[in-house]
């Protein structure tokens, strides 16, 4: 049943999560409020599900159960199925930056062909049993946070070959109850926010790697769980109109011989299905950042053109800025392309859930992740020096500077100083804060780097073919 | 009913135009050496429509007709229709570089368009009469060229404002029969080796240059008119292995006071709908470029490959080849992702067919013809300087040198020079011949400069409603 | 005479000047916590000019006086110095970040220009005050800020057609001993804690806007002045390596009805030498922040390099990564060498000082200013996660969890781990946080937006040589 | 004693090369039409040195002789020196595009400083040997080719690990007298018509490789060589204004068991002294490129100013074409600045002459190479269809239609479409035939390739130093 924004934060309240930041250990989630602008943002995920206007786009009719999930618990059973999880994904972040929760759904959809698909080499039950955890989930509307980066270690040498055996997470135990394991998960997004960890394989393996072929999902409170995080966006600050509300904290999360059941387990050492996984989680996120980037690109583009209007110019007649935001909309819009395209041409898996197409999620990845800097570029470009050099607003708010400041810093005769002022300050907030560093560094390293994405269209796109046809032309 | 290619070519000597090349009447279109790669082009347009296997992709039942007819000539009636026309548009551009017969495709839609929406306003019946041409066209199955490119005379002026009242087309009488125009239509491609010409207006008109608000399609060898023209590719040509068999003519059409009858006038003098036709026929078009491009790219990417493993290097190993094969992909498959997601976004016109979304499929458009650049540079670089340096194919045969030459040119120990240089000539062919250049200036300035792109994303994308959510989250 | 650093400190006592920040008066500018790290980076001006290594690059023989000068307070006298001046604004950078102080050089080379030439045609003595005045400042070794940056209202008119008659600084009253003036300055980089405040106007002017067109120096304590500040670079933050030490602390100046004597005024109406005396700023201070940015990436380069060795990544072997780090370096000695070239083409102006050649300056300003975004495309690139993901530093220390994060964040086996996370949190520090917002920011809008640099690269080239030249060949 | 044009073209028939073109012996290289505007390129090097206006750059006293030579045959012995050889080239090429000759000049500087090198450590006498054989060359005023890129086979294999063991030229036998040398030297420019080869080696070698260490220099008509040349320019084509009057050549040269004389023996197995003769080539090279490619700037940024005005814009006042001519003059000029700067900071080898920068001299390079793409984008983009589609010359001045073109081509009221297609037409000629993709991918391949110069750049830069102050920043 879907929750309210309300339940999902009383929720975390049965949770007893071991969390630190800034070497103090947190006394509670829920009321911490270096953590609010993550739980808000959450709680979005929950509120607009629930909002007739969004039905379509947050809430889908679970295969599994038959009954209404929220659309980020949903496992795809269509073509259909992979545009509207774009689109709500977009939905999402232009409300809140980056509302986190739909890694509960590229993980869930990752599971869900991977434990099928291991079974019948290696005669397991994963996939029965990940079924039974996906009804739970799904039920319970819960959100999980995704924990997948190692620490990795040597990044020339794979996890068995380093010289401290842990900078992979891995199995040190197992018994009939289950497996213990051991190590980090770095970067893990909204950790402590959430009811649950899935823990998902970070590369491929080789049979000496079988000990670190390992996924799962356990309660955040699990004995031997700690977690350490940063605090979520820039809660309390003045002048971060978006971030002071909504924001993401990043964890790490340490395993220190922790206990898992074996129902919770999804993959233990078949080795040859940890690269499987982590692909396929990696084709079902990219397409999540497109859409969530291209939310942030709302913000930018709009935001652009209420600053360039409050300054004066009009953004359809002023040629240098009506060319620089044509650009920025061709940046945003280009990359969102192809998160449309791999939908169109998303296929159904061998488990019968529907995957996105690779190249041309991995291709939106790639120009998502390298053109924010180019988005970034347009928005100083045409904003200019007050983005940085606006004054405080306790400044401008202040009996003894405040009305100068406000009668000096309107431009356009019939817009106040302070619709410029603030339109300035969210992109301060969104492009020149430390939350700008983070969506940038998170564009182009989360979900996949760079040179990630290239490799995966290599493997991927049918180069033979095209081969083919120039052998062909040329003659030879 | 559909022609075969050889009815295609006999049924051009059925028309006598009047073509002028390097200073020469040409005495027959069908047998002049200079005009056969275009022929050729345009034929396997026929040819593949009779093929099974693009049955589906090349043909189309007419919603006016209910006869199957090429989709070249098919007025869209579905989103599908948009997507099929695409698919279509790249199969045949990696046969033949520029099949060019898509052009009638994009004129006929916007025409059909544009008449259904003239006739109300001015009391016309445009659009009937448009539907018996269309009729005529389909169950001929025709070719005809597109004249829209006016001469332009001095840029910063409209029509009526030039120093010479002929650099756009115009009419310069109207009577009972029909109208007389008089001007130049430039840069007509494939003009000669076609049925028809199909003119249409350049841009948008104010009620001072009304007269030239003008369209129509005649007979190619009408009185009055006259053609100059460009060969087609690199006829005769050795070292030329797809342009010496498929090319494009560029031509210039005269018209001195040309006679058009009335059932074949769709616009005549309603200025405020000569916009409307210039930006419909825009819109299909920049898909159709879309296409067009994404097949030539189909052939640069594999011949890349091709001349990189013929050069001993494994493109999926060799990190900087690969990381720019990557690149080579990402740049065709992004502008292409545009036009799939223009056919998605796709919407019905009032008339009742189907046309692309105008801001994807003009951010295609300004991506495939900027990023061309991108794609010749990534060639290039791979490549590398074999592209211009190898020898003639007369010297690679020769009996003086050609056994030494050959076994010289030899990379990697299991691939003969003979492919290797094949490939190369490919290449150098389609980026480094005069066609090469034609395919640059023709992706960045055919079918709407950068500039008319950006001005057209800029109208046509809703930024009011990201200029709102802006305000809304800064509180401005 | 040369300050020490501490003398430096101790001067900024004798003055009082009002600066308000977030809603406060700021009781004492150097002892104030929030300013630290601003006049820290000034002092490195004072502190490199007395150490023997720099002494050829920081100091030099003033003209005026013959006596040995900070080169920050010199009148260039042959292209040796503009050199030296770009080599020392590098040096001062790559330590500081940004110091600041080089504006004082690029303003009073300006003046002395430009008073020099107005003098004649206007009759006036501005020349010979300002040579007293250089003196005074030389002789005290003293700080200006440099205030030009205007309100500026609409941006699409001018001065004296703002709705608002202050939106520019203006003279509001001249008598016999000197102007009053009335308005704002903002961006005023530095100003709290220099010892004076040099104004300039910020375009070229009409006769229309003669009141606006001023220049002049006063204390910073001058009655009717006030500031509102923003804080200098993060002091007192754990985890920012660079900017806790060093930062810039930008200002908006107000002046109500500020009085300033004749002596200290070198343009007052004279409308026409409005625009040369910004033009004369501009290009001296393009070439500083060339030299700024470079020791900026200075850092970045050699950053990146250290922390993908951390990593375990050789930067000469693994391919993506040399080859982006090989970018990195051409982005940066590319603009770096057009402020070289912009010296070694330098020109002698009519006052008998040196100014870098406008094209390269400007050419080299607009290379920084637009590539600093791929810089941070490429250090984000090849850092990844890290840079926003790490720990703080106080969970790096703590007895809970120290250790264990210690373990798993250690990368190659030879490296520690707070190597690594040092590393990381100095290019979070400088492109992931504010200050890195700062630091683009500023880079494209400061000393001149892109549209600026290309509006005076155009105006500046010789395009008639180059239009006669293509005459010449083509034969047209 | 410098020569004159003509008696350059003379001193050509003393030779009787073995030349093939197009399947057929070339019976008279200075007969020969398809080489004439090789010819006259190379020739107008020696018609410039004789002209007083620019004694200074063409021409320099010889630091061996004393006697006046052309710089093109001069050792560098002074920083400026290297700044005149630069501006030489680009005074050259922007009449010719490409003059060829100063691979002279960088082959004979670069054997100046590697045989000086060799000598000491295997008591050789080449440095003795090559000064004779320098000073004939300044003597008698020739012209050299410089044959260096080997067939090279497979690229990921060293030269004696190849399948053939000639695919690199190499040494197959020595005696008393000298040497026999056997393979091919691919992509030699302007071999045909000039005096002499200058053999170089085209990589590093190992000791394995000894035999491939090899560099001579022979008179081209030597028995046993034999060359396949491909046409200079576009010899008789009307509509190419540029190149039907100046090209150049590229030939492949066959050495079939070719005898040196130990006198023109320069390397002959020292291989560790292979390497250091490419890179001293290649850094001296780069510099050449540098400047040629500016000098092809020249036209490109005259011939877009002119276009442009012909079509009614005025290049400052039409926005965006002010942009895109300003981006035009950036590119150019940043890598001429990089050129530049190499020489600022030239430095003196330990032979005595003197070498550009390697770092600023490859990033110019790498600069050039890639950023052509875009300046060719910037000119399409800016001139339009015309540049492919303008009628033929025969056409405009045909009977039939040429007054009717003429008329209608004529774009602003006072500038005649004669003029309007005259520079369209080298625009063509320079971008959009096959001279056009000629220089593209001579740009990018052709003295390094941009991963080749990134490799230099990398090996050349000092990183530690880099390194080191991060490391102090970041307290690491």
């Amino acid at each position: 049943m879907l929750k309210t924004p309300e339940q999902y934060v009383e929720s975390l309240r049965k949770f007893t999560p071991v969390v630190y930041m800034k070497g103090e250990q947190v006394a509670s989630v829920p009321d911490e409020t270096m953590f609010e602008p993550g739980i808000n943002a959450v709680s979005v995920t929950y509120e607009f599900a629930l909002l007739p206007e969004y039905a379509e786009t947050m809430t889908a009719v679970s295969h599994v159960t038959g009954r209404k999930v929220n659309r980020l618990l949903h496992i795809n059973t269509s073509q259909n199925d992979l545009l509207k999880k774009l689109e709500m994904t977009r939905l999402l972040c232009r409300e809140t930056g980056c509302a986190q929760r739909y890694l509960c759904h590229d993980a869930l959809n990752a599971l869900y062909e991977n434990t099928h698909n291991t079974d019948p080499k290696y005669g397991k039950d994963y996939h029965l049993k990940f079924l039974n955890y996906l009804e739970y989930v799904q039920d319970e509307d819960l959100t999980t946070c995704v924990a997948m980066t190692d620490a990795k270690g040597d990044r020339t040498r794979r996890p068995h070959e380093q010289h401290d055996p842990d900078l992979y997470l891995r199995i040190v135990d197992r018994n009939d109850r289950g497996i213990v394991v051991r190590g980090i998960k770095a970067i893990v997004t909204g950790a402590p926010y959430t009811h649950e960890i899935i823990v998902l394989p970070t590369r491929n393996m080789t049979e000496d790697d079988a000990d670190y072929a390992v996924s799962f999902a356990i309660p955040i409170d699990t004995e031997g769980v700690e977690m350490v995080s940063r605090q979520a966006g820039r809660p309390g600050e003045s002048g971060a109109p978006l971030t002071s509300r909504y924001g993401q904290a990043t964890a790490q999360i340490l395993f220190d011989d922790v206990f898992v059941p074996w129902d919770r387990v999804f993959l233990a050492g078949e080795w040859d299905f940890a690269g499987t996984l982590t692909e396929s989680f990696a084709t079902h996120h990219r397409l999540s950042c497109i859409g969530a980037r291209a939310g942030l690109g709302d913000m930018l583009i709009g935001a652009s053109v209420s600053l360039a209007e409050a300054n004066g110019l009009d953004p359809q007649k002023t040629g240098h800025v009506r060319d620089k935001i044509a650009d920025l909309i061709k940046f945003v819009e280009s990359f969102y392309a192809c998160g449309v395209t791999s939908t169109v041409f998303g296929s159904e898996t061998r488990a019968g859930n529907f995957i996105p197409d690779p190249v041309y999620s991995n291709i939106g990845k790639l120009l998502q992740g390298t053109h924010i800097y180019d988005m970034f570029r347009i928005v100083h470009d045409t904003s200019g020096g007050i983005l940085v050099a606006s004054p405080y607003p306790e400044d401008m708010e202040s009996p003894d500077v405040g009305e100068r400041l406000n009668r000096y810093l309107q431009a356009r005769e019939d817009i106040p100083a302070d619709y410029r002022v603030s339109v300035a300050r969210l992109l301060e907030d969104i492009t020149a804060s430390y939350q700008g560093g983070w969506y940038s560094v998170i564009s182009i390293s989360g979900g996949g780097s760079p040179e990630a994405t290239r490799l995966e269209i290599m493997r991927k796109y049918d180069i033979d073919e095209r081969k083919t046809l120039a052998e062909k032309i040329s003659g030879a």
